[in-house]
């Protein structure tokens, strides 16, 4: 892996086709473990992984703490349930004690934007060299490790013998749902489109403002250049038969049901008909096509009962799964890097 | 253990002879893993065991983590409250989570009567063929690691070199305290008549309606038959004094203070006063008998704190102990027989 | 480790200067472990450890849980979050759960003084001789842990190649702030005056009564005699400037803000402005000298940001470090020697 080069991971839009190349492979290497020999590998004996979720969740939590385990490495968890967060600590501060810990890699999930990155900063400037910074969701930025795990997934459907970024070149991947609202779907446009897919967006405008459709033209504030040569393209589609025309795949998000409360939207039932996916309005694809969804779900709103349980289709499993491969790629490159 | 057929674990009632014996058995073999050699066995390395409490529980939680941990399995653990509960995921979609991470053991913990068993019901509906269900106790129905592990205390109490079905049989057991709203009682119940005890249930009328003493007459809805061909006799006794005439062995259940609220009684000096175990009304048995209770222990209500604290024959500590052997048990059957 | 003789770990009171000498040459045995080798050592393979918090703290939580995965032991962790304790039970029937389990140590922390020392006593009279208790902080009792591993730090500092606590003789190590409300303070005069160094206390007098003076005067109730023949001097100053004259090191303490709600402190500024270590106040020692803080910290209350991140003084970092090692050390001297 003498190619990788990122001491965090914050963000995907300055990843090279390159880094996807390598995450995609190691990841497919590692997929095979739990179910062959001795389901582990003692690559990260010994080696520290601290999760701290500013945030609460339970499903990426759970991912990255198994794909460290099944690294053999040693896992500490902080929830601010049980934790000095009501004394008042900063959260670098509660961070900077896992480092001092001696942690090899602290995957950070916080509901504001960049605290993984401020994290990182003040790392490289205090000069620890030893620790790496793993986004688990930051804010309405970024979740790396799920736009990776959606692009592997991508891959392994269109390709399952060769899931390179190749794979999905060209194809054109319809995401639907609360895209301002989603750290998900951002983190999805970059790798998406770094790996020359075409991507249409689809919600009404006060889920998904016009603006969303520049969103890869350029690269965000304090990165100097864009990695990627050329991209896949961008568009917004308001009318969800329209978006399906020709789709290859389709990604549905979560949608929250404060977004009522916040007068985005005026139901959720003519939401569901509007922007639903369901086994009808799938035909609008004119092809079978994977469905995918970051989970949890809400059933019978961004998608109906019965889609999701049809595993033909629904790729939800298969998600998780990856997921779990995905993440020990990362967590391999990280650790042993340093 | 090629005799063992049981996917899940969901209840006693459809459990045969040779599946307790079978359990006992193993049982009484994995006791001694803790104290004995590298003090861990590696049957389950690399597997993934779930503890899924939706209703909270440290003891039977930590009972069935540390079980999982001495077989070397990997353990992951959701409750509530660092959850997407709150984000409105249904416990199945929860669950089935864990099933793509790949988990072999789900332990599932609920509130609600049935929920382990809907799971179990999806999986097989849905294919899943490599994760099992045990129930961790659901709602007023079944908390079978506790009815087993209170018959292997009695089994190893009677008979502490073979302790088999048989060692109870045609022995007395008293059951007293709030037996409506125990799963405890209800495993027991199966349990116990299974391996030719005689039970007799000991509680006021509000505790304990009439009909308790038909329960094991007929297997439960859904259930076809009943491998169990001769059962013990269950009676229902509202005097402790002549419930404890020639008993051999008395459990006590926890008596949850709110059923004061609930009008169930008038007061708890009474219950204690009238159904309480001390040393003192133990000799109604006419001799020494053990004492079991499924903990936690409200001391001076359903038990003095005397009798909780005498070692000689108050059982507490071996239940415990035994829990974890008899979890290690099962999930040893449940996960290599997938 | 012949020579140790602790059963429990209580306090630092009943320390003898070779107890202080046995931890800290093992913690520095201890040091090197996770960044050599197999990073981990197999002697606590098979042993629980369990950590009983019923007061939070993420901090300590994590560091013996560190401590114990690096010597391989399993973990099991309770907190009341999750717990039975809304169940009415007792801590210390909580505890011998883990006891029953076959916990061979018990790491208890509790709002309440006395609380482990209630539970060591009570194993010892009831006959349970395979299980240590280690206090991770009661009430304003004890810190034991927290005390080793500041003195760790200090013998560290001045004797980089020969932690012994000799290494701290006869030097003037000034503890400033809430000493009234510090178990950290009340350990960290134990262990320091034992190894020979004077402690000015420094603090206004309604979070330091001048009673402090005497501290160490005399054993604790319940201990016979003072293990330690000759101990350093305690003192009192009210001013930071004199307290400071020739110090050789500093720790300052955490401010609850609570304190203020209490009138014992007229407002935080006043209080930083007299009392908050700075590297302007540092001048005042007349050489540059360590500062220490147990942590969590109120940044610009009783340490300047800028002190906090100056590695060159600050040893916090070194602190949670030295920690683990240190609680390598307690428990492997309690494990193994049950």
């Amino acid at each position: 892996m003498s190619n990788w080069k990122h001491r965090h991971v914050l963000d995907l839009a300055n990843f090279s086709i390159e880094d996807f190349a390598t995450i995609l492979k190691l990841a497919n290497r590692f997929k095979a473990v739990p179910t062959s020999g001795t389901r582990k590998l003692p690559a990260l004996q010994g080696r520290l992984i601290a999760t701290l979720f500013f945030e609460p969740s339970t499903r990426t939590r759970s991912s990255f703490e198994l794909a460290a385990k099944r690294l053999s490495a040693d896992v500490q968890s902080f929830t601010p349930n049980s934790s000095s967060l009501s004394k008042g600590e900063t959260p670098i501060d509660t961070a900077l004690t896992y480092v001092a810990m001696g942690a090899d890699v602290l995957i950070v999930r916080h509901g504001s934007t960049n605290v993984p990155e401020q994290l990182a900063q003040y790392l490289e400037k205090a000069g620890y060299k030893k620790t790496s910074v793993l986004n688990g969701g930051d804010g309405l930025h970024s979740h790396p490790s799920q736009g990776l795990l959606d692009l592997y997934t991508l891959a392994k459907f269109f390709s399952p013998n060769n899931p390179i970024p190749d794979a999905i070149q060209n194809k054109k991947i319809v995401i639907v749902g609360d895209i301002l609202h989603s750290r998900v779907a951002r983190s999805n446009l970059w790798a998406l489109t770094a790996c020359g897919a075409d991507v249409v967006l689809c919600a009404p405008p006060t889920l998904l403002p016009e603006e969303f459709a520049d969103f890869v033209d350029a690269p965000p504030p304090g990165q100097k250049y864009d990695p990627v040569s050329k991209r896949g393209r961008v568009t917004v589609v308001r009318s969800l038969k329209n978006a399906f025309q020709d789709a290859d795949a389709v990604m549905t998000l979560r949608l929250q049901k404060e977004r009522m409360r916040q007068n985005l939207l005026t139901n959720l039932k003519q939401y569901h008909y509007e922007y639903g996916i369901t086994h009808e309005s799938l035909k609008w694809c004119g092809k079978k096509v994977p469905v995918l969804h970051p989970g949890p779900v809400n059933r019978g709103v961004e998608i109906s009962s019965a889609l999701l349980e049809d595993n033909s289709i629904c790729l939800v499993r298969d998600q998780v799964r990856n997921g779990i491969a995905i993440r020990m790629a990362l967590l391999y490159l990280l650790a042993t890097s340093n």
